[in-house]
């Protein structure tokens, strides 16, 4: 008979335990194929890393065994597949934490083996059997009621009390951030200069709607209530937001500008200037993280004769959509996700609408991607497999980014051929369309540039219709009524808006602090992947994002609600194992090959 | 080989399920022993009702089976126990409902069988595979965005577009049921005097905690997160309730007063004045619910001289604790579970403290209580065995009230042996204690009178201690300075607390439609167990709760958050139904014995 799926999983996990305990880092490579990837969130190597092949692993453990200390790897449940492809959670122990990881062996050997850190020892969230009893049950003269020692707290941080971290940007990323923070004790304020929790969403155009689909999206340790629709409107997530940030007890400085940032050598603490409600603020903190979303300034190119252009022009992100547009000619410049989203509430509105493509455009329909890519990691039917929201989160991280084009490409084909349809409608249009550099869809490009692409909700149908007209080329100026193409054609324009994308994430660094920081820092965002606007050399993993940066106690967090979700968990265990003096030796901290 | 429990089961399920199929009511009679309880939640009598014994059921089903049709008896999981015990889980279908049941057999008959309707068919809840898209991917000209319908949706409900159904009172009850109905599309509008939803909680006294557990306490829907402390401080379960308001969209008309009601038999609607931040609406719906908590008004007998205490005197409802009372002496009178609260309150912020005990107390301790009589239901221990808070509710409500004593007497023994020192003590210090009438404790003196007892959370050793002392005995008269006892001790008073309970839950009823009307409905909550203020004759269901009442489309919704998130499911599919002119033939509606 041969081994069960279980009896294959449990003898390698055996081997690894061993070896490992054993310090014998040659026998732990035995078991692992040549072309294997070990992918850690911080469990071994206080990093995000992925390590490929044995040489990397190697390298890893001479480093890090000594420190880390591995113990108890075992099946958290009935490992799948059979002797020549098997899969299988598992747990471990470091000797600081507990952990979380993901198997893949073929034929008995490692390919694929994700690690992560899942809490640390001694400083575990106070839940479940472990939650507070909210009460003494012993009366004592002046206690503090709950609300008593909640205004103490909030009147008291940030100006009696230093925060051990401040986190500037409170739109989802920071409040999901702060919300893991207060649960492991960590002081920390978040400073957002909007009026309230969610208004980041609310200030954006009408139509906005959640792109990605609700099993995607939850927050930590929240779930959205089961009658959540598929997408939710942008003011429905604002006020999901706002309900959060007060649940979750966060100390959410709204109406505050963080206005600088520099670094006290002396005391090793930042010196944070904000503006709160018109009040000058100087905080404290150990830490400063920058969660300001995953792009950075609005980036609007210099067209030749702007400025004369006599009707309205502004960035997508100042576009509030609505209105009456009656009779009105509109230009936009751009064809991703907010172009599209944009010419479609427009046309709503009753402009003649064209798109001005500048470049080609990946388009994947809502429904297809939720059932052909999504589907078995954020669905029902992924619940009702028993793929929780954990779950699929660290499925979809299981695959390094060095062979996840291989396991998307195949899905997009899939989905060239599903809607063929369409996409020779949309080329019958004139719409430049591709599928990735190498084809492998809409999450690398998310991943590699974190733009060319469109989530199609509605508008593709409207420029395959004609409804919205669709211009391919570049521009050759701007007239007082009108857009010059380079080809000469003339698009007259009573309102222009520029689709035209965002900066550097780290352009606010340059600004906050300095030019010099946020080159140290360098590039955020992409790994390498020698791919239009994600140049090489490879890294493997996102620049600066929710790992250590070149500069001491900086930190980048940011990502769509998905990303945001998972890797604030990473983030938050970084840095409380900092406030609680922890060990905390960083495995090959990325060097920045790149400026902004 | 005996069968299994899963056979038994199995085998008993097929047997009622032909023998109802073809209606022949004897044979399904012979599979019940003879001492038989059916206790069902609408699923077969439009009704809550317990049938005790083989001719009760005969009745019913010979009024109601060919109505229901029932089929489709299934087990849910596997069945536990063994030949001589048997328990499972049963799914199971009407011809206008799903429903889920609770079986007990015994030797391979029945003694207790529940029966709830869970859904009905063609109305079921649009969540998980059923919810909403959130948006159209076809774009329309003219769509409105989630926020312009919300608000248009509240701007006419109540003016232009009259409510199906209006809830009186809008605490946790009101909360609550409100969302059920939202769930299922009964345009609903929940009238409250406070400013803002959680204001019943947050305007009580400071020390006031939630005394149940957190388990125990949840809302339907949106579960607390988990790191909510076992015992939640009044103000985070007011702001809970607010948050859970918004983020379930109902429409809250807060600062608002019921004037009056009465019913038009004309329109057979009811007309509800009322009056929102001052300004008069008179709302027309088909459906009036009352939902003021689980008593009526604050209750303060009349005691001779009360008129002329020089000091402050007000009721418990009242008391908003705090404040600095040093050297000052307050009076409380009564022993339950305010006056234990509000006498360590006083006594914490510096009074001299002398509680009034008038009539012997139940106390049980909360530590004891949440092991003893809790554990197995409600409490991390329970969600590890399987029993989620929607099971717990239903395995609470499965035994009827006739044998729910039986099962209680034996737990409280447990606890007056684990405790008895404790008790020893409180007994020294002149302290009147009892378990109830029958020894049944806590949760029966709840459902029969609800009153006469304190879930200890430390004012017992007050007590003790002699930090607070205690009193027993009538009160005489009340003088400027002073309480007189009957004895002719005198108990020298700056404050006099009147923890002297709530009237008829009805009073209400009787002052916002009419004394008659009042009286129609009769007497609410006890269940004629014929023991100290919950008189005969026996009804075996709580009078008058979530169930039709003798007025048409009027309703009476209240209870703990564990009763108010259990039965307003049943409540809410019985507006449901009517508002869809379904056919809803109520079994046997319970007379009203008793006035107010």
């Amino acid at each position: 008979m041969p081994e069960s799926a279980n009896e294959i999983v449990d003898r390698w996990l055996a081997a690894l335990d061993s070896a490992l305990r054993e310090r014998n880092i040659d026998t732990a490579l035995e078991i692992f194929e040549e072309d294997c990837y070990w992918r850690d969130f911080v469990s071994f190597t206080w990093n995000l890393k992925t390590l490929e092949g044995k040489e990397d692993i190697r390298r890893m453990l001479e480093a890090q065994l000594e420190h880390v200390q591995p113990c108890d790897w075992t099946r958290g449940e009935d490992a799948t597949g059979d002797g020549e492809a098997t899969e299988a959670w598992v747990t471990f122990e470091t000797a600081q934490a507990r952990g979380y990881a993901h198997l893949r062996l073929r034929n008995g050997r490692c390919w694929t083996l994700l690690t992560t850190m899942q809490e640390l020892k001694g400083f575990e969230e106070k839940k479940g059997t472990n939650r507070e009893q909210g009460v003494s049950h012993e009366i004592k003269k002046g206690r503090l009621s709950w609300l008593e020692k909640k205004n103490a707290r909030e009147a008291s941080l940030g100006y009696d009390e230093q925060p051990y971290c401040v986190i500037v940007g409170g739109g989802q990323g920071g409040i999901g951030l702060a919300a893991r923070m207060r649960r492991l004790g960590v002081p920390t304020i978040v400073i957002e200069k909007n009026a309230k929790p969610g208004d980041s969403w609310r200030n954006r155009y009408k139509s906005l709607h959640l792109h990605d689909p609700v099993w995607y999206d939850h927050m930590p340790y929240l779930k959205f209530p089961e009658d959540w629709p598929v997408f939710a409107s942008k003011d429905k997530v604002g006020d999901w937001l706002e309900h959060y940030t007060r649940i979750m007890e966060l100390n959410y400085w709204s109406s505050t500008e963080c206005t600088k940032a520099t670094f006290d050598e002396v005391t090793q603490e930042w010196v944070v200037e904000v503006v709160r409600e018109g009040q000058k603020v100087t905080l404290r903190p150990k830490q400063l993280i920058f969660a300001l979303g995953v792009s950075g300034y609005p980036n609007t190119p210099t067209f030749d004769g702007a400025e004369t252009f006599a009707g309205q022009q502004h960035h997508s992100s100042k576009h509030e959509g609505g209105g009456d547009w009656a009779g009105k000619k509109a230009v936009v410049i751009g064809s991703n996700n907010s172009a599209h989203d944009i010419c479609a509430d427009l046309w709503e509105h009753g402009a003649e609408v064209t798109m001005v493509q500048r470049s080609s455009t990946h388009i994947a329909r809502s429904e297809a991607l939720m059932d052909l890519a999504l589907g078995d990691l954020y669905s029902e039917r992924a619940l009702a497999n028993g793929v929780t929201t954990e779950k699929a989160d660290l499925l979809f991280a299981s695959l390094p980014y060095r062979i996840l084009p291989a396991a998307q490409i195949p899905v997009f084909e899939k989905m060239a051929e599903r809607d063929a349809e369409f996409y020779a409608q949309l080329t019958a249009v004139g719409f430049d369309l591709d599928f990735g550099t190498d084809g492998s869809g809409l999450f690398l490009k998310y991943l590699r540039r974190g733009s060319g692409y469109y989530i199609d909700v509605g508008a593709s149908q409207l420029l395959i219709d004609g409804r919205v007209k669709v211009k391919s080329g570049q521009l050759a100026r701007i007239d007082p009524h009108s857009v010059i193409m380079a080809d000469g054609s003339e698009l007259e324009a009573d309102l222009i808006v520029y689709a035209t994308g965002y900066g550097s994430m780290n352009g606010w660094l340059a600004d906050l602090v300095s030019p010099e920081v946020a080159n140290r820092v360098g590039r955020c965002w992409g790994y390498g992947s020698d791919t239009p606007k994600d140049p090489g050399p490879w890294e493997g993993e996102l620049r600066n994002m929710w790992k250590p940066t070149n500069v001491d106690q900086l930190w980048i967090h940011g990502g769509n609600l998905h990303q945001s979700r998972h890797y604030s968990n990473y983030l938050a265990l970084q840095i409380k194992a900092r406030m609680e003096g922890l060990d905390t030796p960083v495995f090959e901290l990325q060097e920045s090959y790149l400026t902004r």
